[in-house]
């Protein structure tokens, strides 16, 4: 996935790559089926490198920030723009500021993580709104383009894209990550001096383009309408080779069941496979997955989503909501002595992007939770490459997942 | 540690370097006090790249395979020395063969980690003796030198060194080790032809060198006889920089004094902590600490060494032996609620080499355990450097141990 093929962006020709690399792979497996359910994905593209610079600064002259465009950030257009920056800390500083403040300017949101977290995951979340939503915001108070501070454990020279969406009422804007330490620099400039920036981006969006989830599974033998789903997403950013978001979740999900069959488990309830596509930049397969099966009237018991990197597991977060499910969460939980000599966790409260839309359901929705300590640091950019992959993290974490669905296979939910 | 010193072998002038740099780092914390205690270490030498290589192979002629001598093993002198090898997976077949298989022979023990435990170190312990007293057992059978496979849990090129004990009563022969692929290539071509293997190194033992433990203490204010140390060791291998063995340990331990320092804590009892020389070829650091603390009927109420890695903390594991010890052991076991949120378990078992030999006190002796999976992989190897360790998990380690030590000195082991 990540040697052979390499970034897969959705709508590319190397996503298109991952669809038929990983049909091939669960074909070896003995699966009593393997498909490709058809999915509309939109195709954003990149474009040329960017260009970010700080312009006639009195003390920096010119100065080179590297940068990357936000996912399904529109370009500014071959000319570039230049304009006035001013930081703000949240999208609520935007709001507070107002037009007069903001207009005609280039919103720079500086929030960094709030590295209090023992986990990063809770750092991000803190954070990302300024990328998700801050584009729209600051459009609509008249803003012309949006820098944001890379959603980074670490203070280092590397850019992290990751996707915007724009409020469907408000202008379109173009949107870029800085590195932290250029956040930290323009930041600085910023207190002493008024300070342009110029930027120059092509990104575009596409037409969409067809492309599909891929699925294999090994149908239960007594509760086949009960389903058991691992995961990941196929798709990743267009920078790196998308190893740990998700190439090691798909390798993973396929594992699970590369695993049963080899010890010739035959389960009682169907378990599934499900690399989903555009988890990224639009979660078209997530949704598309999720409507299909509710047409078919399908109950997934569980869902467990592996997309927080291939790293040493920790365990398991259990969300999903139904009127019933303390009941059957109590039992779960009983599970924990088991699973804890292999320093598993059982935890309430977790998902994943893509398992996301199945809650109607009302079966488990979970979260393998790896450690979590080095996954920001890389996700989204260039850096997100095999020889970040620890072989026996990544193995150890394919065994919880194996053990997870063993468990929930062999008892359901249902006291 | 590692960027402006680099490999601190005991014995050699960039161990001097480490002692210098720590005392004067320590010097800046505002502690009661801060000392070097002499201890004279031994200072052996790699001398010249190590050549090894198969020779006359019908099937590959001659093969280099990446080898690095054993620490404290003699060299082969200048001319190198050639034979036929002999694979064995213990040192017990070692025996069983006898001197009619082994002499003349060069002994490669091939055992390699038994990747299914969860840790790694209980792997790395379960081969470890083939390093350690392999070459002496093969010696006792007439070998002339010793092949190990590294002690790694991985397959890569890289070989890894670490100490070998010569037995007093046997011939000493020197011994290397050889990348885990060298050693696979060199067990199947065994298995096709008998092979012979050129050796060359020359490697010794110096004479003795005067150097020093570093230690620093905060004074306890009302039982100030009640000791809880922090440690790691100072001195590493020749190869890589000993970043997380144990620069990280080392600048965990003086961590523990700063933070206490810079929140103004006044600690009841003595906080030390002590930056160990020579735990990787000697322990006379650890030996020299304990006997004079012994001299000095000192009572070490607990000592917690940090010397697997700078990893993300799983926990710690309490050992020590005392006739009370059970009651004691209940008593701390009741923190683990208190360390849980931050992913931290207390578990029974567990020390230090440096540590260790202050067994006879009575007290705990407590190793940090930070997760175990990448440890192995670079562990006395070139591939210890700085860029392996990550910021974050460094700093959760150091907290970790903060807290451990605030909980030790806040309530006592005495219930």
């Amino acid at each position: 996935m990540c040697n052979r093929i390499g970034p897969r962006l959705s709508g590319t020709p190397l996503a298109a790559a991952a669809v038929e690399y990983t049909r091939q792979i669960l074909d070896t497996l003995g699966l009593d089926s393997v498909w490709l359910q058809p999915v509309e994905v939109p195709h954003w593209d990149r474009g040329e490198p960017e260009q970010v610079r700080i312009i006639n600064s009195t003390i920096l002259g010119t100065e080179v920030l590297k940068a990357v465009a936000l996912g399904n950030s529109i370009g500014t257009g071959p000319a570039g723009l230049a304009a006035e920056v001013i930081e703000v800390n949240s999208l609520k500083e935007v709001e507070t500021l107002g037009h007069a403040a903001i207009k005609g300017k280039i919103v720079f949101y500086n929030r960094g993580f709030d590295q209090t977290h023992i986990s990063t995951g809770p750092a991000y979340g803190g954070a990302v709104d300024q990328r998700g939503s801050g584009p729209s915001k600051a459009a609509q108070y008249g803003a012309v383009a949006v820098i944001v501070r890379s959603m980074s454990s670490v203070l280092d020279d590397v850019p992290h894209s990751g996707a915007l969406v724009y409020s469907p009422d408000q202008p379109q804007i173009p949107a870029v990550a800085i590195s932290t330490k250029g956040a930290n620099l323009l930041s600085s400039l910023l207190k002493q001096e008024k300070t342009r920036v110029y930027i120059r981006t092509t990104s575009r969006m596409l037409k969409p383009k067809p492309s599909f989830n891929v699925i294999g599974e090994i149908k239960g033998s007594t509760h086949p309408h009960e389903i058991i789903l691992v995961g990941g997403h196929l798709d990743s950013w267009d920078l790196g080779h998308g190893a740990h978001d998700d190439g090691t979740g798909c390798v993973q999900s396929m594992e699970v069941l590369h695993q049963l069959k080899k010890i010739g488990y035959r389960p009682k309830r169907t378990i599934r496979c499900v690399l989903f596509m555009n988890e990224e930049n639009g979660l078209k397969g997530g949704l598309e997955y999720a409507q299909r099966s509710n047409d078919k009237k399908e109950y997934h018991l569980a869902a467990i989503e592996s997309d927080a990197g291939g790293f040493t597991p920790r365990g398991f977060g259990i969300g999903g909501e139904s009127a019933d499910q303390d009941d059957r969460l109590k039992k779960v939980m009983l599970w924990s002595n088991l699973l804890e000599p292999y320093g598993l966790t059982l935890t309430k409260g977790g998902g994943g992007a893509d398992i996301g839309p199945l809650k109607s359901q009302k079966g488990f929705l979970i979260g393998f939770t790896p450690d979590s300590q080095r996954y920001f640091d890389i996700h989204h950019t260039a850096e997100d490459t095999f020889d970040k992959v620890n072989k026996r993290e990544l193995h150890l974490g394919a065994a919880a997942m194996t053990a997870l669905v063993y468990l929930l296979d062999k008892y359901g939910t249902e006291n």
